[in-house]
């Protein structure tokens, strides 16, 4: 059987959903879940790597058991696996999919959420869980201005060092900033992104709303090809993978 | 100077606010934050214990120093003193207060929220700051049942055994349920609290929803001044202190 899972879980302990030598891992805890209740290591594959410290309220991750596995009807599977993880991972849901899906490349879109808390004062219940500014953001301003990356652009400038694929084009879906009393959030939905996309997209616009860069520089930013024309990257403890959705007829 | 704190804080790792022997309290993190800043353990009084688990997101506690500590002004405090506390426990504000002012006393106002997670599947976010409640709640059977709290009552049926008060009677001003997506919200304001009081009220309500208790039974519940007529206990994790408001001319 093929399971898609559907994970949710607080990134604050982990070192990103991909196993790493240095760090637990979701993975980890996920394939330890895997083998506590069927017995055996049964393969894994992720819908993404997420960096170290960020959160996912949607993460899809395919398991493949085979002939020697119990059959576990798919909606008792969430339960059954939430017995072996800990309270800070949740599989909230799973799906019986053919074979040949694949997580990561039938994926059509994702979006990403940040949480800004914009506050002099830190918020005991968002430890770890949004990024802490203190001066006023204007939200109309930098949700005006995040317009700009809707489309399908080269976002060579929105990425890190560490981002190792040639082809750096993406398509950006929607770009919303919108605010919830001391709580900002931005929104982005494309079809990829790439290594610290939304991170330096998001610290792009707090530099925006601050005054360092104006609106109008975007799409000179974007044309420029060179992280060192965009803003900070905003830090991981803000960052949520919000929704990830297949191709029609690829998920049940 | 008197200076009236407002704390937030995330409950899970304290044995409540009030220090105990047994187990790290807010009140203690608090005093060493305390005299890290002053350099004395200037003491403290807080405007109610809370239950190990509990959260608040609105407790006040009065800190008393005196003339040999440097005048700090109430608006710098909470950066001052968050700089010595955890993560998980915040000052939210700060105001000078006159002698003679005392948190609990002059209390008029109290809200608590009990959040009540409803769903068969938990939430990692919500992990030790909700209850899971795996049926579907009936909200509107719950609010409704509720008013037969609101008003003044003698709530002995709605305390544990360790309520040491002899005085039972208290004015509750408000009761509701709602619902918002998954996430069922309680509250409930009033002039005071007994020991496990609301836990209780939220426990009752939740056997009415499922048919154990007749809302027409609440009454009588009251009446009984008998721990036994009413619901179970709802554990400490889903409660947060809410509001507390001080009597008008008591609070800056």
């Amino acid at each position: 059987m093929n399971y898609l899972l559907t994970l949710s879980y607080d990134g604050r302990a982990y070192c990103g959903y991909q196993v790493q030598k240095n760090g637990l891992s979701v993975q980890e805890v996920l394939q330890n879940a895997v083998e506590a209740l069927f017995g055996s290591r049964y393969p894994l594959t992720g819908c993404s790597r997420t960096d170290s410290g960020v959160h996912a309220r949607d993460y899809k991750a395919l398991l493949k058991t085979d002939e020697r596995a119990s059959v576990i009807p798919p909606e008792r599977l969430p339960l059954a696996l939430n017995r072996f993880l800990p309270e800070d991972v949740a599989v909230l849901e799973a799906e019986a999919v053919p074979d040949g899906f694949h997580p990561r490349y039938a994926v059509v879109l994702k979006e990403y959420e940040y949480l800004v808390l914009n506050s002099r004062v830190r918020d005991p219940f968002y430890a770890g869980r949004a990024f802490l500014w203190p001066t006023p953001l204007d939200v109309e301003r930098m949700h005006e201005a995040a317009q700009a990356l809707v489309g399908t652009h080269d976002f060579s400038s929105f990425t890190s060092a560490g981002c190792e694929v040639a082809d750096r084009v993406r398509k950006v879906f929607s770009a919303s900033v919108s605010r919830e009393g001391k709580m900002v959030s931005f929104r982005i939905a494309g079809n990829g992104f790439l290594y610290h996309m939304v991170r330096t997209a998001v610290g792009t616009l707090i530099e925006i709303s601050e005054g360092k860069i104006a609106p109008a520089d975007l799409p000179g930013i974007l044309e420029a090809r060179d992280r060192g024309a965009a803003g900070f990257t905003a830090p991981a403890c803000g960052l949520y993978l919000n929704r990830v959705e297949y191709r029609k007829g690829e998920e049940a």
